[in-house]
């Protein structure tokens, strides 16, 4: 009798504070270690944004920032920090929503998500700001890197980061950036056991592969790294801009 | 040394066929038998909409369906099935988009969505299509009651389907319909490590939790139900509708 098939989420230990310029590579190996957990080969590591953009540094000291006229109106109508709205309008490559007190943009890198992924919380420090990581799937590149040379096996890595979604109420965990996994699969051309062709079948299996994370990372306890294991992953090489839709194709922006 | 803690994806054996009249709690426990699956207290079950709304009945004959001007004028465009488009159509409480072939929808139960919800991929028939449950919340209340009762504790029930988004590529899963849980976890109120007031921390835990059992199931291979083992789940009542956004609220109905 075969045995149920299962992925597991598992958690690593606590991290400390993360501060710019420490080896997220050595905070994951402590915080293996405090759980005597052994990566294995075929784990997938997801890691949230909010550690990298910290170690890499994409903070701002809102006490340097000069709020443009906008972000001053903005910030005065919806009682709103303006200096923080400026770093969001400079993290903004264009603006798809801004009424209400919502600011939703499209970020240079092409995601859209509210206030740009510019965010105050769990930074530690009232002036400081936290931006997106400059380049997820780079970010995600060089902890594969270090981290597959070490262990001995390829060691695919999701950056994530929780998003809010138009209709849906509540945020979840989506993957921002990746290395060493395909962040899709398409089921198009195939059939089902009906013989009818699957034409809108292309899953975001890096987005539910992040959600599944979160659910072991909880908000406020301080786990900001967890290790998939048992999906079976495509090795295609992919990439967190192909998650964003095609502009071309997107009625909502 | 504590160990990592974890949660676990599994799934069960193969299902069959379903149809309109089967006991979807009768193939649930032949597919636990089949891989010696046994639920445990904790556990939620997680069970994809094409087979509630299977055997439920919610399917159209679309020999008997007359396509309106409408359906049949975008179905032209289109390359279409008028009938099918009349289906979706009727479906629909509002059409939120209708441009470039695509066609979204708010459903009468309140779920904006692709076609809303309607579907003809593994349903069994060239002719046949598949609706979304009349009452997602009434179906997971259901199977949870007859399993609870036959287990000896409680089993939360989450209904499952697969939704594109605005701006992101690909589908992936969601609560559309839950018993016995909550749909979110709110952190509003709660400070972070440094004190840090969240304000915007709703977590579509439902959700995530239905993109986590996705992972197992796959479009192909035959699984529509998984179970999410060692999530600490909050067991106040919760509704599919906890998740849909307050159209007060929706900037992009």
């Amino acid at each position: 009798m075969p045995a149920p098939a299962e992925i597991r989420v598992l958690a690593l230990g606590r991290f400390p504070e993360v501060v710019p310029g420490m080896d997220l590579v050595a905070l994951i190996r402590t915080a293996a270690a405090e759980v005597a957990f052994a990566f294995q080969a075929g784990d997938i590591l997801v890691v949230t944004q909010k550690i990298v953009s910290k170690a890499e540094g994409a903070l701002v000291d809102l006490t340097t920032v000069e709020p443009s006229d906008l972000a001053q109106r903005w910030a005065a109508a919806w009682s709103k920090d303006a200096r923080q709205i400026e770093v969001v309008l400079r993290e903004s490559k264009h603006i798809v929503r801004m009424l209400n007190g919502v600011l939703i943009t499209e970020t240079h890198g092409g995601f859209i998500c509210a206030n740009a992924g510019v965010d105050a919380s769990n930074v530690g420090g009232q002036d400081i700001v936290c931006l997106l990581p400059r380049d997820p799937d780079g970010s995600a590149a060089a902890l594969r890197a270090t981290l597959s040379a070490e262990l001995g096996f390829d060691l695919p890595v999701i950056i994530s980061d929780s998003f809010g979604r138009a209709w849906r109420h509540g945020i979840i965990n989506v993957a921002i950036g990746l290395s060493g996994l395909a962040a899709v699969t398409d089921y198009r051309g195939q059939t089902d056991a009906h013989g009818y062709l699957l034409s809108a079948s292309i899953l975001a299996v890096a987005d539910e592969l992040a959600a599944a994370a979160e659910l072991i990372m909880g908000k406020l306890d301080g786990r900001p790294v967890a290790v998939i294991r048992g999906y079976a992953y495509d090795p295609a090489e992919g990439s967190g801009r192909d998650l964003i839709m095609d502009p071309a194709r997107d009625l909502f922006r």
